[in-house]
């Protein structure tokens, strides 16, 4: 154990055992270097750790302070993934989630919909607005079939953050996100072949898999650092596997990111084997930490990464603004594109371009980031409140959703019915696993706590499950 | 032969024979009954069809008129296809005349793309104007799996000028027609399965059959009344087809319609054979006669039909909102729908229900069939004009391409070389077949035939073909 880890520790027992409380100010870096004996710099790595376990917080020019959520539930459990590939089905499981979001009585923490209401989207729609008068004909005709081209040089200099030197012609623009991973699985696999996936996984994924006709083999991941890389090399070892389809930074369900040296050990791996990452990158601008994580997409030298991303959770959803980095399979990629839908949208296409240029992306990032940051510790101290003592969840470092395990008696399908009858609704675990895994699982959406209808109804979670235990 | 019929034919001779000159009034009503003492409406029926046969045009309030376009092309030939099922390529030659549309230089008569310039398409921008201010919240968020409330509404209402009886809820929203007609060929068919279609054919569905992996039975076509049924028939009996996929009323690109009593067969024969058809009814509502001719989905109540259309031929592509009415697949649909992009872009459904709603698009409709017949008539007089005697040419009675079938000494590909070389663009005609056909056949757009620069770029494609010949 490294010298700042053990100071780190030191601190966190003591704001445990209530020496320091919620709110209180903790030594200052300078004390605790003169007390402790060590460097400036390893208080403040303690510090920086402290901040990661979600036990301290920095404030500016102040210092640093317990944060509230010292009664932090447990991680979820790492899944027992029976490792063999699978066909993927609960299409009705998907659909009645999608359906029971149209009415308005519903509070839908099912739905992994950013915050629309940000006052810094505000720009975006004026942008929208003003290009409708501005653009004319060009709003009307086919765009390129790669996109419009001032959206690929913005996409293509904001890809730097992610430790990626793209030039706009490696980009093609989709509709969401979802058709970059659907053409992608399509290019790179035939029906009855199978993809390796995180488990839990995106429900979108393992539809797409399915309706493909191919297999889903899914991988186990733990709650911080993501997919299992003994499990994934077991996996490409035994089984004829046709790509990796992986959410390493901040992962939907659980919110978990590969540490940097599982993406480059997974890189490796792909070589190893030679065949394609399917990189799904939605989150990764959501970082609430400065930089954001590296996509694996950034160490690639040959091509082989599929980085697939959109503006669906970092801006909004109904703009179906979508893209993909294809590597070394941007041909086939564009080809699928064409026959898919041939080009996208024009206009939401000039108005995220415009954004991004005027710099209205980057302090929206700014604002949300900060504020999901937030959010995620206020939906912890209601998971910590409302619901049974032994509910764990996960912790994301980014991203606005929480992956939480209920008592294994629970049925979450069930849970979600007795929830919507009052008026709210949650993602039930399996939606997210091929297998019928995660029944004891529900997903939440954080991106809204400052609505407080919000905990409102984790009370009535709270509530539904202890009506189920009793 | 009807008493109008022959009427009409004595007055087609006399124009043909010089009798009556172009732009000359031709006798009344009154007179004509008079002296072939037939019925008022006799006479009325004999110049109906002598309109439709492009001699005579009515002038409001004044009477018949001889048509400019007298020195009538002659029909295309039919294809004399090889009946076997193909696998499709020449996507690289699709991606080419894609990529070559991007130049402003180029006098696109290559692409089928509407008059985007029409001042009944200003409405249409003004809407879409109001509602990015008006929305709000709505714009950016997903809409229902299925599309917009409000559009399917519309469309429902529209369809009933087609002989359609739709309810919303039969109906869902796409990603323009390709989408529309992509995912319903995934859903219908798997790899390695045939599809019956149409010779030529609309190259985006050869590219989806391909791209599928599918097959493609190619079945020959008149180039008035579209497939050809005994074809048909024979292909059914010979091959195990999966689906016939259609565009039945003027076609692309042949602009070819299936009388009634075609599309009745047709729709017997896929019950007989216990297959869907997929109808690609996208230059459907741009008649030059009203009303419209019915979609073979409008005799269908067996839910076979699978209806795709779309908003880029009669308002604009770059909305890319399309459709498609499933019957009996719309569950499966649905799914593929999901699971190939989710919803689509919100805006767009929004601001085209409301241009239908609020009557903006029958005046569009009105205004611009009108102006696409006059255009056909304007083009095929400089098809007889600046082309070679002996060159074909179909004449569609709606839509806006026209099929050109030059010596067959005439490579198109070669002369799309030249031609784009001078600033004009031309679609080859063996992009629209598996096989290797049509390379004396040349697509030409007449939706902009008002631009001065398009008789010129005629004058080019001619200039280009002498010196081919030469």
């Amino acid at each position: 154990m490294k010298l700042y880890e053990r100071l780190a520790d030191t601190l966190g027992e003591r704001i445990e055992q209530g020496y320091f409380q919620t709110g209180d100010k903790l030594p200052s870096i300078r004390t605790l270097s003169q007390e402790h004996g060590v460097s400036i710099s390893t208080v403040q790595e303690a510090y920086r750790l402290l901040e990661d376990r979600g036990l301290a917080d920095a404030r500016p020019k102040s210092g640093y302070y317990v944060s509230p959520q010292n009664r932090t539930p447990e991680l979820p459990s790492v899944g027992k993934v029976i490792q063999q590939p699978l066909q993927v089905s609960k299409w009705a499981h998907v659909l009645h989630m999608f359906n029971s979001t149209n009415s308005e009585l519903v509070t839908w923490l099912s739905v992994a919909l950013p915050n629309l209401e940000s006052s810094t989207l505000k720009p975006l729609q004026s942008t929208m607005t003003d290009l409708c008068r501005r653009v004319g004909l060009r709003g009307l005709a086919y765009d390129r079939l790669n996109g419009a081209e001032e959206l690929r040089h913005q996409l293509a200099r904001v890809s730097v953050d992610s430790g990626c030197q793209l030039s706009p012609d490696e980009i093609i623009i989709t509709t969401g996100c979802q058709e970059a991973l659907s053409i992608s699985l399509r290019t790179i696999a035939q029906p009855g072949e199978i993809i390796v996936m995180e488990s839990p996984g995106f429900f979108g994924s393992l539809q797409a898999i399915e309706a493909s006709g191919l297999k889903a083999l899914e991988i186990p991941c733990h709650p911080e650092t993501g997919m299992s890389m003994e499990a994934l090399e077991l996996a490409l070892e035994q089984w004829p596997v046709k790509a990796i389809l992986t959410t390493p930074t901040f992962n939907n369900p659980v919110g978990h990111t590969m540490p940097d040296s599982h993406k480059q050990r997974m890189l490796a791996l792909a070589t190893q084997y030679d065949i394609p990452i399917i990189e799904d990158d939605i989150y990764g601008d959501l970082s609430y930490s400065y930089p954001r994580p590296r996509t694996i997409k950034s160490w690639d030298t040959e091509g082989r990464v599929i980085l697939c991303s959109s503006a669906s959770k970092t801006m909004a959803p109904g703009l179906r603004v979508g893209w993909v980095a294809p590597g070394r399979y941007l041909q086939k990629i564009m080809h699928m594109k064409y026959i898919t839908s041939m080009s996208s949208t024009t206009m939401p296409q000039l108005a995220v371009a415009e954004f991004i240029a005027q710099g209205g992306y980057e302090r929206h990032l700014r604002k949300v980031r900060a504020q999901y940051k937030q959010n995620r510790d206020r939906m912890l101290e209601w998971v910590a409140r409302y619901l049974p003592e032994g509910t764990r969840a996960s912790k994301p470092q980014g991203g606005f959703v929480l992956w939480v395990e209920l008592d294994e008696r629970i049925d979450a399908n069930e849970l979600n019915d007795h929830c919507q009858a009052r008026g709210v609704s949650i993602a039930p675990g399996n939606l997210f696993s091929a297998s019928d895994k995660y029944r004891n699982f529900i997903r939440i959406n954080f991106a809204m706590t400052t609505d407080e209808g919000v905990e409102n109804a984790m009370r009535i979670v709270g509530e539904e499950v202890d009506k189920m235990l009793a």
